[in-house]
């Protein structure tokens, strides 16, 4: 009997998502199979629909913030049982042998399989059959390596956007060492941001939180920021010219002004690009001759998953979501394209 | 009676430079005057002649790869005596106090004092009524703070390109810690790159000398490059991907295709811009996601400056260079326009 899993797809560049069926791969001997309770909708999955960043295979099923219960495990699989609540996020596979692996950078393996918009691969890292899709469906199998428990403190809703959202802004905090001290600005307050204020907060760092507006200021202050620039406003942005060790930028549009983010910096400041513009930035060379770095973070490793998840029991620290029931998956799409998620939109099932 | 320093001045954007006599600033306690042997022609007396980066203030004498002999000096000034052999680089003050001046980022206090298109300041870092004037010129007078003595086993003319080309090399190798094991990419061979590759194959690292034609091929290997990399050639670049740990940009153009640089890069890799374009860099934001990063470097502080001519003086590395008489400038000028300086046009009065 073929095995069928389902969930909601796009068809193309245009189109709203439609409930489609899918013969998943087999379960491997170190795979779970998780059904998903969970999903995050997450920028990176509108990029996709819309061939944003590059052409989509379609039909595609994105989302990689899932949080489910293990439903079925390999042969091989050891920690974890049936029941058990677990958290995917952007990665279902790396080759766990090479530098980049053994270095926690799993999400640069050669041979890494993305959750969604990727090909499953053989262990010669060569493409098989069976494309990966993603979080907005019934279930999902992944490599267990790339399954993680979810601290008990941690709802479900409130855990399935750290997957992406969470460790994504994790990462490049944990990698710089922030800590008391350092001056942290986060530059958009949404799914991303406003995870990234709460990390930096509880790192012990005086965190300004950077919007176009000011329309998220009580939200920015309740998220533990200690200071709120509107980046609209000229004289706001002169008061903090040369005042930040690190600045991550969450969200970005095509007209953003790449001179006057990197003014707020202080020399031998450190610029973290999370959110990835469907546009080339343009960087005006001067802005970086005062020892400033650009540097991109892609999610993260599995220890640093399992660091964030640890932090964020531990401190307290939750995404804000807007549950959707999972069948209305379009109508949460357009709460995000609308720009009213506060801050992230959870599909349930 | 008027002191006067003569030299040769551009006066407008278009002009040739001529010869132009102007009052400096009165000899301070602390500062030494230069008899000028030698001032090397740099890519930034290029850019501020023609106000390529920002209006620049005219009459102007540029030149800030300058060696001479000390003519005079303050009453205070005990670590040169009158008839030492000094270089004199970028810069003529700082305020030493600030925390720039006390990590050793003197270049980036905010008293600092460019050695041309600048003013120089009081104590408070107000500007006084004296413009800098370079090194294209008989005389200049400098803090004695940023006069280097320069070791026996060099000649003046080889020596004065490494007071700018040489030391904005040698710092992003010295601090990132270029040793062996490293692969290091040196893009363009010009006037930086020909130092550039010295430093980092004395430094032990296997060298890629990259170019945009193979013209300079033969020059690369003896200046100690391993590889050579026509930058023009599709396969040669295809070999070259995802092979460096550190590139340093000496030299772009308009069309610099920046992802085709940036693939040279290992994960992990960092880009480092020396080479200032007149126009924005315009960055794919996807070839950073790699946890790649691109950093701006200007030239050096004293240390930086100390540190570089003993490493010239013991790994016997030297400029290229082509002498050509003072009086002959606008000659030396025409050569570096004309992209014939092999590799560095030095003006000998």
């Amino acid at each position: 009997m073929t095995e069928e899993f389902y969930g909601y797809a796009a068809f193309s560049k245009e189109s709203g998502l439609k409930l489609y069926s899918y013969t998943p791969k087999p379960l491997g001997d170190e795979d779970v199979e998780v059904g998903i309770s969970h999903c995050g909708i997450c920028g990176s999955d509108l990029h996709t629909m819309r061939s944003g960043w590059r052409p989509t295979r379609y039909p595609i099923i994105v989302g990689h913030e899932i949080v489910g219960k293990v439903l079925k495990k390999g042969s091989k699989v050891i920690d974890f049982n049936v029941g058990d609540r677990v958290g995917v996020g952007c990665q279902l596979q790396s080759c766990r042998k090479c530098d980049e692996c053994r270095m926690g950078y799993e999400q640069l393996c050669a041979k890494k399989v993305f959750t969604y918009n990727d090909m499953w691969k053989d262990a010669e890292g060569n493409p098989t059959k069976y494309p990966t899709q993603g979080g907005y469906a019934d279930k999902i199998r992944t490599h267990s390596d790339f399954a993680f428990h979810i601290p008990e403190e941690i709802s479900s809703a409130e855990a399935s956007p750290l997957l992406c959202a969470g460790v994504s802004t994790f990462v490049p905090l944990k990698r710089h060492k922030i800590g008391q001290g350092n001056k942290v600005g986060i530059a958009g307050i949404g799914g991303l941001g406003h995870m990234a204020i709460q990390w930096a907060a509880k790192m012990g760092a005086e965190v300004t939180a950077i919007s176009h507006s000011s329309g998220k200021r009580d939200d920015a202050i309740k998220l533990g920021a200690t200071h709120f620039l509107n980046f609209s406003d000229p004289e706001e942005v002169e008061k903090f010219a040369n005042s930040q060790d690190l600045i991550i930028l969450t969200s970005f549009n095509p007209h953003t002004d790449w001179s006057k983010c990197l003014r707020l910096l202080k020399n031998h400041g450190i610029f973290v690009l999370l959110g990835l513009p469907e546009v080339p930035l343009q960087i005006p060379p001067f802005a970086l001759m005062r020892d400033v770095k650009i540097e991109g973070s892609l999610i993260g490793g599995r220890q640093d998953v399992k660091d964030m998840l640890e932090f964020a029991a531990k401190h307290n620290v939750r995404s804000w979501v807007q549950k959707v029931p999972m069948k209305d998956v379009n109508e949460g799409i357009k709460i995000m394209l609308d720009g009213k998620a506060r801050y992230r939109v959870v599909l349930e099932n």
